[in-house]
């Protein structure tokens, strides 16, 4: 069976492991930090590579817009240093190089072996310190014009409240990711110093303020889906990232369906695991060498 | 060359006529207002197939989602007869009978003769009483699990303002049709009484307080276009209907391309012209016939 050396490149970590076309993690998860530097990024990536030299393609799930061609990166990606998108990564080994953006790849985790499977048209949100998207429709990733798609800063209000990372203002991100739970936190109880922990915590103890804080946090996310849902006609939603377990996917489906011009859909938390960046990148680029 | 019999089945009018395969209308347009009884529509849907007998297909744009397979609407379509889902229209003709709903063959019409055309991944708004939507994507019209896809019923607002006519809040529908500039103008001028024409023509003329009222609405299209230029990185937008007259896409296109996160993207007036569900329905029916 073929197996793919996989990266997982982000702000904070850069992982790697083999995985097989079965989706399935054979060897160690070598874990580091994302170094400062170009230099010390590359040197990680060169490790892996020659520590693994027996695979048949190296698939990289990493921040950042990739091309439609699966060869680099073209967005800025605020997290990572400078000149990270001139890398050239087909440059460090002579197999098959294949780049797809880390939540895209997740996405396809999830279609082949996760949440998603068996639904041709489904839509991924990663609620994490961001939110990220993934696309799928008609059983392929879906792109858009240059490999940008799937950027879920749609608007929450139309006239400016709330700033987002985007350098725009209200989007979905800002108000549905851990972060816009923390100033949704900060706004409802006026209090800088309060943590998402803190809501999180206090929610679960049924504290009523902390109660509150969190229902408009979810609300947030239902009306967006709503939205996405009638945009769509998606088979399915799958919530992953860190903030989507203490979400109610059975109250944002029962709430969705209730509000959309659509046909029912369903809401699914994930279930292709931590790795499913690694999982989905090395799947698609297994599939493109056999192509 | 193949010719279709072309029907536009809307709330206030049902329109016929015969378009070839280049999307040329070759006959007179037959104008009829949409009756209150099933049966009554029906009875000119006959007129019409026993009137063009010569035809190669019967196509039909219509209010109201429909399904995959073009056979049959799946949606209530609130300004039509009750029991008009329930009309199979293949029972009529002997001809083969290729059933889209109206924004998506409008969509498809920009696509092969109109705005669109080259454009392998566009978002068709229309901008009249209401907002319609049609989606083409990878050069397919895109219609989601059931064939309601390109709803354009995503949220300006997560907490309950407006009502919308789907039965939810605050769609972009609510903001950002005809309707929707009437009731931001009863908000701004705190009078019942005015009317859309009164905005356009008071903004026309320079009116302060009307030119405040058109650029709220227009801005509602703007923070709208910009979230569906990040989900779908499209190659571009066209506004089409009664409403996209008065729109300045100029702004719109510059504005949008100043905060999305993904790489610029086109917006167009349509200009396929006022029978453009006609004709897209009839383009698409003659390529199902000759596939």
């Amino acid at each position: 069976m073929k197996k793919a050396l996989a990266f997982d490149i982000g702000g904070t970590k850069i992982y790697y492991t083999v995985i097989n076309e079965l989706g399935e993690v054979v060897s160690e998860i070598v874990k580091n930090s994302t170094p400062k530097t170009l230099e010390e990024i590359v040197r990680i990536l060169r490790n892996g590579i020659s520590e693994y030299s027996d695979v048949d393609a190296v698939a990289i799930a990493t921040a950042g817009a990739v091309n439609n061609e699966n060869t680099r990166v073209i967005s800025s990606t605020g997290n990572l240093p400078e000149g990270y998108r001139e890398i050239d990564f087909q440059n460090l080994t002579n197999k098959k190089v294949f780049v797809e953006n880390d939540a895209n790849a997740a996405a396809w985790a999830e279609f082949k072996i996760g949440s998603s499977k068996n639904c041709p048209n489904s839509i991924m949100l990663t609620l994490g310190t961001g939110v990220g998207g993934g696309i799928i429709l008609n059983n392929k990733l879906f792109k858009g014009k240059s490999g940008a798609a799937g950027e879920m800063h749609f608007k929450m209000y139309p006239d400016k409240r709330r700033k987002c990372t985007c350098g725009s203002w209200d989007c979905f991100e800002a108000y549905a990711s851990g972060t816009g739970l923390k100033i949704t936190a900060e706004e409802i109880s006026d209090n800088k110093q309060i943590t998402t922990y803190d809501v999180i915590d206090g929610w679960k103890r049924g504290c009523p303020e902390m109660t509150k804080i969190f229902n408009t946090w979810q609300n947030h996310i239902i009306q967006g889906v709503i939205g996405l849902a009638n945009i769509f006609d998606p088979d399915c939603f799958v919530l992953s990232g860190s903030m989507a377990e203490f979400v109610d996917v059975e109250k944002i489906q029962n709430d969705v369906n209730d509000e959309i011009v659509t046909t029912p859909t369903i809401v699914r938390k994930g279930s292709a695991g931590n790795y499913s960046g690694m999982i989905g990148a090395a799947l698609l680029a297994l599939e493109s060498i056999n192509k």
